[in-house]
């Protein structure tokens, strides 16, 4: 485990020491136009809570060219606000914005889609296409609170079925900030004979007390507008207020003190002096919150964000084997972990318990520890830092694979 | 300035370097029973909105006995949801929890009460005696938000008011924590010749964007509960899951990670396997947090929680002065400032700008870094440590000021 003292990233392979490798980032480029694809599976998905989805639907993605030995396959797991759309856009018209991570999937990007075959599913329960509580129950009436509890392994049980369906055997990594980090962990663990390599970036192997009360305050916003109605909300107004404020308060903690007072400070938002108002955002951070919210309840459902916040906040890969070690003792994948100086919603310390014990294990672990000012964000912010990182770490990992299979 | 590199407290005086004083926490007692006072002035009160309350009245309690010449008066200034009760009981029922900081007040304790008389009066703008937008206007009906925005220099002109009315000239000392220490520090700028000394804990001297954040997502939670009604409810149902989601949130940020790990960690709340429910808290962390809400709700207005956390939002002790130096050439009081390792609302590096700008301008300036884990509520839990810390200062200064007026 390495942690750095200045402002410069420190690696450290912890086994397989080798001269540094030949990554470049050269041309990068956009994967052009992509389209949301659909999985409809009609066996049933027996989930934790111990509840079973006769059928379900997954909404996915893909990127680069699945090679004839099924071997290059990238699985890129989403956060809790993500979606399948990762890279590329929908349409031609220039006004689109790209996927959620559109600057780290093409070619000659971290995940070099020139090289690799990059999939990325939106998550059961959620509400960006793939079976959720929004979606249409088999009595023709959406699921809305009967859509049963998932979680971060009933997720991975889900994209399994997908990766069955795509006829891919073992991925040749996994990876995801956040809830995503979860999700490859998990992947790691439930099955790890399909698992060349997790990327773990800013993740936790548990939720935390204060994670779990972040997302319940979100919770309670959500169950306190009066629009949300128990849930039973789909043909009439949703409740807007409630999630707006629920993403407000996730969105600060995505940030950092030192980020938000870089970016906002105490700048007014359109006055010289103080308007003292209750009306309109006094100050520029004031705004720029409430247009965050404002931006996700547009694409956002407000019951997704209540299963799957209670997916994160059930999330302990100890829990189904007794122990953190008793889980790890079944990885077989390398890893890659990655955390960040500034990140205080899933701090270092809880990777380092991952990194930690994977090595007293034996395993192999490189671990990284950036210093960036972008909070929980910088693994998306930080993109020239993670390029060269993630970037470099799946190069090698592919230069070994060939070696090994010439 | 100091800053400590174990889990024990450094102290350093930065001017008048002087032997271990004798404060002792001898036979610490309550106050017994104590009474809510009120003064009313008829007097207007301009604001810094520019609005003026055309009369108002301050409740107040004291404790202990002003002495003949006045001279022993220490003013406490209370946080966001605190009020003028600090210490005692109001009632002789076995069941009633003493005032918010009873711990700190009381003879023998670190505000002495057999030496020092303690007035502390619920801010202006707040909902527990003093003029509020709860309180009825002069057209008989409540003012809910036709009552003027208030800032803290206006809290801290209300409490002048009543200091003259006390007969006090010079308070021996005024401190708080959090909001409490913004009124201090504003005391000792606005009035300089009317304080000896400032007991400045857990406080800054200028709100941040992360904490303008925060109160801005609590103030969204209350804002979009339909009972809000645009602050019109008095008489009808009052907004409680918005006020209660804003508490939730709120707490969390009085807390720590490490705290809440601590207290709570992943502990279900009632059961032994995860309920897999959204009608009841399944982690204790949850519970805990639903209790916090309910219970504020039970004893606060709404409308002050909106009135006072734009009160902390709007607070720049620099603002009329141009700078924080041009503010702080003001002071004629001596510091005690105290921060907390695991403070992360009020981080230690915002107090100590203060005490570096104080140092340099060649003021009295004692500053502690205490190692605590309980965040920011540090200040209120740490009783023994603050009682050393704030009870040996005010001996001390004691001692001077009757060496000095012998």
């Amino acid at each position: 485990m390495v942690m750095t003292t200045d402002s410069t990233t420190t690696r450290k392979t912890i086994s397989h020491p080798r001269p540094q490798p030949t990554y470049r980032r050269s041309r990068p480029g956009s994967v052009g136009i992509v389209k949301r694809q659909y999985a409809q599976f009609d066996t049933p998905l027996h989930l934790r809570s111990g509840e079973t989805l006769e059928g379900f639907t997954l909404a996915y993605e893909t990127y680069g060219t699945l090679n004839a030995s099924h071997s290059n396959a990238i699985l890129i797991c989403h956060a809790l606000s993500g979606d399948a759309h990762v890279a590329g856009y929908h349409t031609s018209q220039a006004s689109e914005k790209p996927g959620w991570w559109d600057e780290a999937v093409g070619p000659g990007k971290m995940f070099d889609t020139n090289r690799f075959f990059v999939i990325c599913s939106n998550v059961i329960g959620g509400c960006q296409g793939s079976t959720g509580p929004s979606s249409t129950a088999p009595d023709g009436k959406p699921y809305a609170l009967r859509f049963p509890h998932v979680t971060v392994p009933d997720m991975v049980e889900a994209q399994r079925h997908l990766l069955d369906h795509l006829g891919i055997e073992k991925l040749f990594a996994t990876g995801g900030g956040s809830m995503g980090g979860m999700q490859a962990l998990q992947w790691a663990v439930a099955y790890p004979e399909r698992v060349g390599a997790v990327l773990f970036m800013a993740s936790t192997p548990r939720s935390s007390a204060q994670h779990i009360a972040f997302n319940e305050s979100g919770r309670q916003a959500i169950y306190a507008d009066a629009n949300w109605n128990h849930g039973d909300y789909y043909g009439g107004p949703a409740p807007a207020g409630g999630l707006s404020v629920a993403r407000m308060l996730a969105h600060i903690t995505y940030m950092s003190e030192a980020s938000l007072e870089q970016k906002f400070g105490r700048r007014l938002q359109s006055a010289d002096e103080i308007p003292y108002t209750f009306d309109t955002p006094e100050f520029a951070v004031e705004s720029y919150l409430e247009h965050q919210g404002e931006q996700f309840v547009n694409r956002f459902d407000a019951n997704s964000y209540l299963y799957i916040t209670k997916a994160i906040d059930y999330f302990d890969i100890a829990a189904d084997y007794g122990s953190l070690r008793a889980a790890l003792e079944r990885v077989k994948a390398k890893f890659q972990v990655i955390t960040f100086s500034s990140d205080w919603l899933y701090p270092a310390h809880q990777s380092q318990e991952l990194v930690q014990t994977l090595t007293a294990l034996g395993r192999s672990v490189e671990y990284h520890h950036v210093h960036a000012p972008f909070g929980h964000d910088s693994f998306l912010v930080e993109v020239e830092k993670m390029s060269d990182l993630v970037g470099t770490y799946l190069d090698r990992l592919w230069q070994d694979h060939k070696a090994a299979t010439r």
